[in-house]
């Protein structure tokens, strides 16, 4: 692209004008939150310390520990009114040492292909496990074929749909065969499932994320892993020429006793209404194979970035807001249900809470869960985000933390950054700090810093 | 991320009731274009082989002829009406065989920058160049300091800003110092001059570009090279230490004569208003370091996907639409001036045209250049875009290669992708093919598909 004249002189005072247009005080306090973000903000230098100086931080690794001390200690460097722990029990789920699997296409020929456990899953035999494999697309298939599975490993390789725009249309509709997958098969005398990854792209990564045995006894549990998405077509390439091909899986993953952790809070009281709570929120830990750069670090550091944007234009909230980075939300949302615990055994009023955990890349706008009413006041507001390529305001749900929050006239929301990407990075170790893009991280953080300026501001 | 029951549940029925839901025919064929693109598009493919198997491709090379002679052929398989290369001639520059840059803090003591040669700069001495350096932000401050550069380098280091939320603001803003600096240098005396790589991001990597020496006689021009962002922070901190430091370049690319190149023409024959022409374009010619992957390989597949698209849903143009890449948009814009004459000598009349050349990031919408009663028509197609999540329709300009066409009553169009990554890749070794999110450029294909149908269903 090179700029011709006329093009760069329309650029120009196009610009020029922006700049000088006379602005109302809330314009001005949020162009002033944006232009903060991006030139003096804070969230990418923290993002940089969370994945590289900490890392993946399962919930009750160490890392976890880490993440949550290091936290506490940056928002009381805030200078905020109250910074405290919320002690709550955690599962804890290890991967263990090793997790390898090939095809056995005929005696002796193996093919090695890429998995990795499923969070919660239980480990192989220490030899591994050695089976057939049926192959479906559903649980419905499954099914129909209920008589053929028995002593198999039932192989899920249902992709998610390209022709989603948004990509999360296209993760809900294929999520339950790694989250309920092992359950059924297991009912249905499967020795293991191996779960096509979650992911659009063809490549070699696997993507873990949390699955459950639901009832299922410990005796009838059966592991449970996922198979890069390259894995699964050559797997199901390999089936179509051989259907009494064998598929080895061997990992050491295992559930250990719960363990104590922390929701990590941070509070400055309002000056007007300190009974009205505004939560920003996100989840402090993440899977264990990436650094968690995506989900949910950026909505930790944009979170912890919502007070810092706030002090740096001089606005004290006439509302409590309360930065809440929430423990376990990839494989039990413990934090989150403590938190709702006690803030309802306290009788708390929450008018408000946001959450971003859609990963780091350009904020696109607001998903909204709130009555009519509430809902129209926002969108109104849009206007404030157009000159920020802010679009997005519809109605739809939050995020998993806040939505415990829920009441008959508070207003829940979810950030919705472009979700393009996002899979390719998701539950993988591809999800790490080298993804991100530190202006796409920081126009999120204003974005959310903006909502909650003007909830606070006009109130909702 | 983990999506709870609540979540699953809305956006599952939300999916569900956007697939069934009854569609006028304008958008039921806006979404076939949509998901034509998202599950058998070939953009991706195409963007593959330009980027992969012939890669950079500046204007007057032999790969800028592979690319001429492979986008030929792909277009002929397409079944267009016509396919023809337009002759034009095109400047030749080469980068030469060696580029090099140290900072000498004391004698003997040198630290090694990264730089690349501007495209159209001469070469420096066969020895190099060693002189002292005058570091300046602007022409102006250089205007007042004119007494202190004779025989120095001059180091314009005027990053670009990271307040303006479109990165092409940014760029406007700074671009006129890698495009004028050394002749305005070169006039006072200097012996060469550095600029600051057009790069949001802190790296490593030298950006190159078109400068120009305007009308200075051979004897007069100085030799200018790009250095990384990293390697001028460097260089103004070690000038701040030291201001009598020399630099050294050394770099010995070359202007050849110039040499006869093609536009690649492809024609769909308009059914009802053949002498009505839409035209869809990109430029086809690349800086030679990267794979021109984002500039404007994109574009280019973007461009050829659109008669495809139109055919895959059946859909004949009332009008001609005609796929043009222009050749040597980088550095001297010969194709599209040459495009230009000779439709003005046909009297051909150019009642649309849209250029794609911003990179192939997700598509955010379309910037206008119209009269108020056209833009006010395609403004109010906004609303087909809506379920894309395409928001941007606004005023500005459209493209250097179609702009050459504008007229009273024409319309030019410029899509607009998320510019956030932009320039981390723009005219460097940055800007190749692993790069491509594939829906984000197929989704940009479909944009312009949705929109040349638009133009040609309802007329402008």
């Amino acid at each position: 692209m090179l700029l011709n004249k006329r093009i760069f002189l329309t650029l120009f005072f196009l610009t020029f004008s922006k700049i000088l247009a006379a602005q109302s005080e809330v314009e001005s306090n949020i162009q002033n939150l944006f232009q903060k973000s991006l030139t003096e903000g804070k969230s990418y230098e923290w993002l940089d310390h969370l994945s590289n100086k900490i890392g993946g931080r399962l919930s009750g690794s160490l890392n976890s520990q880490r993440a949550i001390e290091w936290s506490k200690n940056e928002l009381n460097n805030l200078g905020l009114d109250k910074v405290y722990l919320q002690p709550v029990m955690v599962p804890k789920w290890i991967r263990g040492t090793f997790e390898y699997a090939n095809i056995e296409t005929s005696p002796g020929n193996t093919i090695n292909v890429p998995v990795c456990a499923l969070g919660g899953s239980i480990s192989t035999p220490l030899g591994g496990l050695r089976a057939n494999v049926i192959e479906v697309k559903s649980f419905n298939e499954l099914s129909r074929r209920k008589n053929e599975v028995n002593g198999k490993i039932v192989f899920f390789n249902r992709p998610m749909r390209a022709n989603f725009v948004n990509t999360f249309d296209a993760y809900s509709e294929a999520v339950n065969q790694r989250t309920q997958g092992a359950e059924i098969a297991a009912k249905l005398g499967a020795v293991g499932v191996i779960v096509r990854s979650l992911n659009l792209k063809l490549d070699d990564q696997p993507h873990t994320g949390t699955m459950s045995y639901g009832n299922l006894p410990l005796s009838k549990r059966i592991p449970a892993a996922s198979i890069s998405t390259n894995g699964a077509e050559l797997l199901s390439s390999m089936l179509s020429l051989n259907k009494n091909l064998k598929f080895y899986l061997k990992q050491n993953c295992k559930n250990l006793p719960e363990v104590k952790s922390f929701n990590v809070i941070g509070e400055i009281k309002g000056t007007k209404y300190p009974e009205e709570i505004m939560v920003v929120g996100a989840h402090l830990d993440s899977w264990d194979l990436g650094d968690g750069a995506h989900d949910d670090g950026a909505g930790v550091v944009q979170s912890m970035e919502v007070p810092r944007l706030l002090k740096k234009i001089n606005y004290k909230p006439k509302r409590t807001l309360r930065i809440v980075l929430f423990i376990n939300e990839e494989n039990g949302q413990r934090g989150a249900i403590k938190y709702n615990e006690e803030s309802k055994a306290k009788n708390e009023n929450h008018v408000f809470a946001i959450e971003s955990d859609a990963g780091g890349f350009s904020p696109r706008g607001f998903s909204i869960d709130s009555n009519d009413e509430k809902f129209k006041i926002i969108e109104k507001w849009s206007i404030y985000f157009k000159p920020y390529l802010i679009h997005y305001f519809e109605k739809g749900g939050s995020g998993a933390d806040i939505s415990f929050l829920k009441s008959k006239n508070n207003v829940l929301v979810g950030l919705r950054p472009d979700s393009q990407r996002y899979f390719e990075y998701h539950h993988s170790e591809n999800d790490v700090f080298s993804s991100i893009n530190k202006r796409e991280l920081e126009l999120g953080a204003a974005s959310i810093a903006s909502l909650i300026y003007l909830v606070d501001y006009f109130k909702l």
